[in-house]
């Protein structure tokens, strides 16, 4: 499995993921899931990758090759005129990969699909952000619910959709990414720290903020024992159900 | 889906469930998915059912109508010796109705499955909980696990790791439940209210507090609001993130 989510603020773009990778419960590694393509001034482009690590490092070692080829190879990464298009490409490549992987040849029992989730901006465009699904097509962030989650998804969900607010600061976002990763590294064996994570500032057009938090990292440490402290206070705090009274 | 949760309490057994069935997302109805069978002073047992409806409406029929037979037709739930016997009993009969309901005839898409909440006392024994599978084996709440969900159980499940404690009251592990079940209920459509609910005193040999919360009851949607604020305040409380600063 595996934890990514990226929140849309009003004035970032922020990106989190885990790093842990499994075949089989006996069977663990760190891999980075994230990926950022640059040009400064012009582009930036963040990828973070869900599901079969065979695919989703052959989409990643596509989309770079083609994007680091001599320029008549189109489209790339780095030259495609929007994040749509941007879109497209890697969902087109996605799809090529999967199904490659999938016909023919010995078939496995472990799916070969991924799910992506790909953001960024274009100079003089908007920052956006796309969920990309293993049959290629994708879909985008909109105000309604301006973020993404893969993997997963659910352990972590219910403090993003109480707490996200566009309009928060990166280290709020942080904070609560923070928050959300810890209720599933908590529940779930198969996500695993470091969380590597980009802040993208929006109109910068350079890549942003990046940096991991480890296992041993004191700050995220008391944020977790904090926040379990503070659910156990907030729970107190609440009136109690009125629980009738026993009839027979 | 449905979400059902047993906490075993030091004093008590608390069972809540969800009603919320449906056959695809346009075909939804209510139904009770908690049952009890008790004769008092000599044995409680309430059961809780997950899955596919054929399946656990036909359990429970089953287990019914052989508990009120003739004495001559064991094993039947009001005279199994043990909460062991009575778990056995419960997975046997779901797996007769699996394994009927599976060979032979016509195939479905939707699984025949179920999964079973069971949990009560025996006069003179202790109270137990049990996990019962589809395929009829079953598991026990621990001193280390000492509670049980079903169904959607990932939302909801983070606040009970982090703060049930089988000393807690019966009104606040009602209180506890009562979050967790909003976490689901605002998360996945196919857990809905009420909630039906079951507070089963150690000892008492008799069928305890029974009672249903609606999706218009106050202190419910107290609850409710009340968490969503107290949580944003817990997470505005927490130490922020110490994110690098930008280095290019």
């Amino acid at each position: 499995m595996t934890y990514c989510v990226a929140l849309k603020l009003d004035n970032s773009l922020i990106f989190m993921s885990d790093t842990r990778t499994n075949a089989g419960i006996d069977n663990i590694s760190v891999v980075k899931k994230m990926f950022t393509w640059s040009e400064p001034g012009e582009r930036v482009i963040t990828l973070m990758t869900a599901g079969n690590l065979a695919t989703t490092q052959a989409v990643v070692s596509l989309l770079d090759e083609r994007s680091k080829a001599p320029k008549d190879r189109n489209p790339n990464l780095m030259h495609v005129p929007t994040l749509f298009q941007a879109a497209r490409l890697v969902g087109d490549t996605l799809k090529e990969v999967v199904s490659t992987s999938a016909s023919g040849g010995p078939t496995s029992n472990s799916p070969f699909g991924a799910t992506l989730i790909m953001g960024g901006q274009i100079a003089g465009m908007a920052p956006r952000l796309f969920l990309i699904y293993p049959e290629g097509n994708f879909v985008e962030a909109t105000d309604d619910t301006p973020f993404f989650q893969t993997g997963e998804t659910k352990y972590g969900r219910p403090i993003i959709l109480r707490a996200f607010d566009p309009s928060m600061s990166d280290a709020e976002a942080i904070r609560l990414l923070c928050v959300s990763f810890d209720s599933t590294l908590k529940a779930n064996l198969s996500v695993g720290m470091p969380l590597d994570s980009h802040i993208y500032e929006t109109g910068s057009l350079r890549e942003g903020r990046m940096f991991r938090i480890n296992d041993t990292d004191p700050a995220f440490s008391q944020i977790s024992t904090q926040w379990g402290h503070s659910l156990r206070t907030a729970l107190d705090s609440l009136p109690e159900y009125p629980v009738p009274a026993k009839t027979s």
